[in-house]
């Protein structure tokens, strides 16, 4: 046995079942490994970007680690920008990068890079194989540190020698840090703050967003009259008819602090403190009022579903929340198409136990509230602000969950990032529906250079949010990637589309001209 | 004047005409600048790899930095792979990468990373500036680093409060440290080696393959019966009809040792010893021969047109050197499409002043032998190994040398990785003729399982290098992105095609099938 096929059993045997994979020669006795194991499906992408940002979305759905296989420095590079995504949203992950053999390294060849201090910023763990005989040991560790509360992105480099010379044997599963269990102290703290009288905020992120704790934190608002909310951007949310609802803090800064203005207490509860996405000038950083009291129930790596429990024990809270009614037969919008109608159409036509994936940027903040009462549904998005997260995220939530619809909203800038996970979405003939919001512009930038105070731009800076000189044609685009696609430009149009691909298998892209 | 406009005036004088840009939030007071301040270029690509890859090829063609702009940990991480190329290949090239304000920085909103320990890795120079104040003085000393021998990366990060705060004045530009002068012992022992009477072979990168000093090199050859050899990948070379041709060491290491076998010498001149691409079980890293002495003329940091110069005139080498002489007419090729009649049909309709973007890995190296005696023309490789730097090196050329066509030979699997590149050449009516290799499938990878020693590779092994499932289809890609393309599966069907693109301006694509 030779270190890459240790380190396939060990992840195997680890509960890694599934590699999104761009390998080079460093990579080739890994790639034969899988061969020779078996238990490990292999997804091919055509850019490290997508393979990260389906194992971020394949770990959400699953709450396990999905194994990339990178090439090298540059090949770990192109994964950065989705693995800060997947950091910031806690995701269990697994990097496999490959390097030149330990001898090979001192030579400078062409593709000698710092791979470790590549992988650093965007990693919670990060160690270098040094022998075949320790490969096995490695990847036990970092699939235990991936796994470990409350999750994150665990980068293994694998010199082409220590896959190549023969190891020693497999390593069985290392313990897993378990989520903490909060103080007495901190439930106390938030029954108190609760019983105040005064004006309370239930912030929830993370894993308090499943179904569960979101229901448990709805009966303590039922019980003390606090609000919920949630942050603007999310890795996973359970809604939908039978779920307890929760709003979101606005995106807009100026919103977001008339949002919290009135609160006196805020409880955080899975999540960090609510700051603002970024600076403005003369404006603040932190969004809860001056004077307000901020008392942390569960920290993300604490057991949120544990302490919201406590909570609502010492409260009384009641056994039953208000939950979302199911969905009154609305009648589907026609004509134009506005982000109300897309909104609309695509509220009234989610399935049951779809997974929703949120790169809509400017387009998107509007679906979210036409859909609180849709059937039950995962509502997935970009929440650690790199753009180019959607499409890889659809592809991995959709091999996490096959037999699930996945719908994919997607911003056309954004898109264009890693518009390659569309031909891994028909090799793989994944159930994805992508619709493309085509404003054929940074949308998003337009109000941003007015908040930060570059009033009155000139040619250069507008040129620089116009991506419609040359127009693009995501009908084009997704038929070069084997994708079948269509445009619509109403509202029956763009129904009929997402009704007929809901119905078909694999995938299709719907470019909506909004 | 605000810390943005400040570092614009200070970069413009300090002789960056050219911005390749990403720009977001943090970045839009850099962005409003270039309309107030003028003198700088400001070309919108569609991903950051594009941008740095074609700052790389800016930087090939002029011999002086283009800036890129870039949007924070993230965005940068995205440029990486193909800084990692500029960095090898040792481009002037200067980035500019937003960050959140300072005062921000710590309340960890969702794109905070350690910029600059991503930056670290690609970068050879990396500073923060830290007040408004400063901002133009390390601009210009991110010039100078760029520019000083034998050229590098150098990453300026721009917090946006540096960025919007008011700053003090324009920088002058610094001094620059130029190549070093070598050692008259340096020249003596080459000479001492090439008087030797032992096989000697003159080994030249980096800037000694320009036409000038490969003119010298060859005269020296002349006189003293000294073989040359470029290595297998160069960032430019200027060859053609009327300069000294130069073969290139292969790159198979069986190959490239066999070539090397009978040389008792080797003079290096602007580049670093010959190395294998890659390790591969119980071959060597060194290509040279045991026992062969290697001789420093000059390291990639000294000035080898004055070394050779001066070797030339110790060894009184004659005046004159063989050059190629002018193309004879040949006969088109027809019928069939093979590597070979591609590499005909280009050699005999390069213009001249053309400039090769050669990216064409597996299919690309027959390309190169045909050529020798095309008109005058660049000849531009992937030599940091990191794949997908070939279309946007081709768009940074074009942008960076207005009236001379650029003819960018693309593999299609390394293609994908930065396609939006095409969308840029369309948005600015670059003179780029692209031909896509489109073999489906990452062919140089099924000679370097077997070479690795992963023997009988498997289902999924063969999966991991077959790019034809589905099949992409480049000229929907190309038309998706507003550059007109066509398909040839015949010679003739190539040649009119390369013929006509050639006569019009702005770009366009042939996918070729082989």
């Amino acid at each position: 046995m030779n270190g890459a096929e240790s380190l396939v059993q060990t992840l195997v045997k680890g509960g890694v079942d599934t590699c999104f994979a761009n390998p080079g020669t460093s990579e080739m006795h890994f790639v034969a490994a899988l061969d020779r194991v078996g238990g490990m499906r292999c997804v091919l992408t055509l850019f490290e970007g997508v393979a990260s940002g389906a194992a971020d979305g394949y770990g959400r759905m699953t709450d396990k680690p999905a194994a990339t296989l990178l090439h090298l420095g540059p090949g770990l590079g192109n994964a950065l920008a989705n693995l800060h995504n997947a950091r910031k949203a806690r995701t269990p992950l697994v990097n496999i990068v490959g390097d030149h053999a330990v001898h090979h390294r001192s030579y400078d060849a062409p593709l000698t890079s710092d791979v470790e201090g590549v992988a650093r910023p965007m990693s919670d763990w990060v160690r270098t194989s040094t022998d075949a005989r320790y490969v096995a040991d490695d990847g036990a560790d970092a699939v235990a540190a991936a796994l470990s509360a409350p999750g994150g992105v665990a980068t293994l480099i694998l010199p082409a020698d220590t896959a190549w010379n023969d190891a020693t044997g497999v390593a069985a599963p290392r313990p897993v840090k378990p989520a903490g269990i909060v103080d007495a102290a901190a439930v106390s703290a938030a029954a108190k703050a609760l019983r105040s009288g005064e004006p309370t905020l239930i912030f929830l992120g993370g894993r308090a967003l499943r179904a569960a704790p979101l229901d448990v934190a709805s009966r303590i608002a039922a019980a003390t009259g606090a609000k919920l909310l949630a942050p603007s951007s999310n890795p996973r949310m359970e809604r939908g008819a039978g779920r307890a609802p929760i709003r979101r803090l606005p995106y807009p800064l100026q919103l977001a602090l008339q949002e919290l203005s009135a609160f006196k207490h805020i409880i955080l509860v899975g999540v960090q403190q609510p700051v603002a996405f970024f600076a403005y000038p003369g404006m603040p950083s932190l969004i809860a009022p001056p004077g307000s009291s901020t008392h942390v129930l569960a920290s993300p790596a604490e057991d949120c579903v544990d302490a919201l429990a406590r909570l609502a024990s010492e409260l009384n809270a009641p056994g039953r929340a208000a939950l979302v009614p199911p969905q009154a037969p609305a009648a589907l919008p026609a004509g134009k198409i506005t982000v109300e109608s897309i909104g609309a159409a695509i509220a009234a036509l989610i399935p049951e136990g779809a997974i929703v994936v949120d790169e809509g940027i400017s387009c998107g903040r509007a679906i979210y509230p036409a859909s609180f009462s849709a059937p039950p549904h995962d509502w997935l998005q970009l929440n650690g602000g790199s753009i180019g997260i959607g499409m890889p995220l659809a592809t991995g939530a959709a091999i996490a969950c096959p037999g699930r619809k996945v719908i994919s909203l997607q911003a056309d800038g954004s898109g264009m990032y890693t518009l390659q996970a569309l031909w891994t979405q028909a090799r793989e003939t994944l159930d994805v529906t992508t619709i493309i919001f085509s404003n054929r512009s940074y949308a998003s930038l337009e109000g941003e250079l007015i908040n930060v105070g570059a009033l009155n731009p000139g040619k250069t800076a507008r040129a620089m949010l116009d991506i419609g000189s040359p127009d693009l044609d995501w009908v084009k685009l997704a038929g070069g990637m084997g994708v079948e696609g269509a445009r619509a430009e109403t509202a029956e149009r763009l129904i009929d589309l997402l009704q007929a691909s809901l119905r078909r298998s694999g995938p299709f892209l719907i470019e909506v001209m909004v």
